[in-house]
């Protein structure tokens, strides 16, 4: 049996995978702030699931974590985890004595990536080794995961995804990388909340909601969010040419408000291109339903994987 | 012995590759116009560097063909080649009887990027099944092979590295797809050519004297060109994180008047973005040498490949 956690800002989403790939247990808890916390949240909701799966310690043969920071290649070192409370910490190494079992650490967009491809692409009937599917993560911030033929693509640097630093405007908005016009700059929900500049609990969703009631600014913004996802979506099919691009991350909890206005922007270009038509992108897009386990599964996968980023060591001489 | 041709608008280049990969024969020769000529060209290309090298044609196990146009996948049916008077053409099947070796087509910028990553890849320190780079080639349109671990990226409908046609600037010039603001309306020597607009044998090297020379028109054309081919560096890194962007095609001969304003482009979003200081890009992209015979040794490798894209036949069910 095989463990894997997503752990985001607010709760951990904790499953057990069976030998045969199925989901046979699910706890969410919530998360902890801060380093101290997170490494007992973790420990915390492995004891939980395995609990629920009616497993022991003793039944699960790997453990992997997915959180929302940078992860050094090949170790269990998590960097600027910012919404968990986190500048640094070797959370495997933290966490795996506690348990005694091994941890993988892995950045929760590939994570959910991976997840997403196992549970979308069999939706699709792509082979478990033959297909190509991205996940874009519309969250505070927006960045992608590449699956190909059933792994992770990684890159030569680790950077593979990170669309939402590409400009698609020199005259759009200042985005917090110092650029201007990054896809993220436009439709990271952080982003949109700065420039909205209102409290509220759910800012973008405020937006949302100001823009179907006419308020310019937020008509504004919500044009935006869409145009960047619209963006995000052309970029990974030109250029990784993914026959499948998911979309997941708390913004696509707006629903079919956000996915209508994407829908419209893809239609704009290829009613504009017959080269963007030829591409069928709205066919191409869908979104992951709420409460998909795909983080958690993704991890519970990269967990089990058996050699440590062989390219990474390998790669460049 | 494997012989790859790299049959470009006017000149065909082709060479022998021994079974160690070294180029062991070369010859260029005048490439003719329509279908009928394309085809005794090809011929002509490969009994002449038979002789080159001194071996009969009972010694060549393959010929690889990189040809500008669309080739139907799995087939060696070219598309759209307008630039050598060919609307659809079965080239395999019309060069193989005549020589009785083996025929393979490939779109002349994958075959140009597979010739790259040997030869590029090697004075890298490449291993040559670990590793990754880029090709672009910046002629009369704007695309990119991508090469990942010593093989093609073909991605799942044939477009990955179609990178000309993403609009980085909403009121950029319109393209030829009929988007505005593509990577290939900024830096295509075609679409440069018709908004300068003027007569010349070389209207892009005219824009750049012109811009030198102070014209304000040409000067902004010529600033295009730069932000287009910057963008289409910073997209191939994000997205698919390849280790190096080898460039090549027509635009390359402008020399360091264009690499220099690439450099430049470069250098400003690394000062204003320490995200983007972090990819390092300027070390990361160089230009193939003049004459480098990247596309016919790309294309003799691909002649030589024993299984015809066994991913486009299974992909996807």
């Amino acid at each position: 049996m095989r463990v894997g956690l997503d752990m985001g800002g607010t709760k951990t989403d904790a499953v057990v995978v069976d030998p045969a790939g199925a989901i046979v247990g699910r706890v969410r808890l919530a998360t902890g702030w801060g380093g101290d916390q997170i490494v007992r949240t973790a420990v915390a909701a492995v004891r939980a699931v395995a609990t629920d799966a009616g497993i022991g310690l003793d039944d699960i043969v790997s453990v992997g974590i997915g959180i929302p920071g940078q992860i050094e290649p090949g170790t269990g070192r998590v960097t600027h985890a910012v919404n968990l409370g986190v500048d640094e910490l070797d959370l495997a190494d933290a966490v795996a004595p506690a348990l005694g079992i091994p941890v993988r650490v892995e950045n929760d967009v590939k994570a959910a990536a991976l997840g997403a491809y196992v549970l979308r692409g069999s939706a699709h009937g792509f082979h478990p080794r033959h297909g190509s599917m991205a996940y874009l993560n519309l969250g505070t911030g927006v960045a992608a995961g590449i699956v190909v033929d059933g792994e992770l693509w990684r890159g030569a640097r680790g950077t593979a995804g990170e669309v939402g630093h590409i400009s698609v405007d020199p005259n759009g908005p200042e985005c917090r990388c110092g650029q201007h016009g990054c896809i993220e700059a436009l439709s990271g929900g952080g982003a949109v909340a700065a420039r909205w500049g209102r409290p509220g609990a759910l800012p973008v969703a405020d937006v949302f909601a100001a823009a179907a009631a006419g308020d310019p600014h937020a008509r504004e913004l919500r044009a935006g969010v869409a145009r960047g996802v619209a963006a995000a979506v052309r970029v990974l099919v030109l250029t990784a040419d993914v026959e499948l691009v998911v979309l997941g991350g708390g913004l696509t909890g707006l629903g079919a408000a956000l996915t209508g206005d994407v829908a419209a922007e893809l239609a704009a270009s290829a009613e504009a291109s017959p080269f963007m038509r030829s591409l069928q992108l709205e066919d191409r897009v869908e979104v992951l339903p709420a409460g998909s386990p795909a983080a958690a599964l993704g991890a519970a996968l990269i967990g089990a994987a058996r050699d440590p980023e062989p390219e990474e060591v390998l790669a460049h001489g």
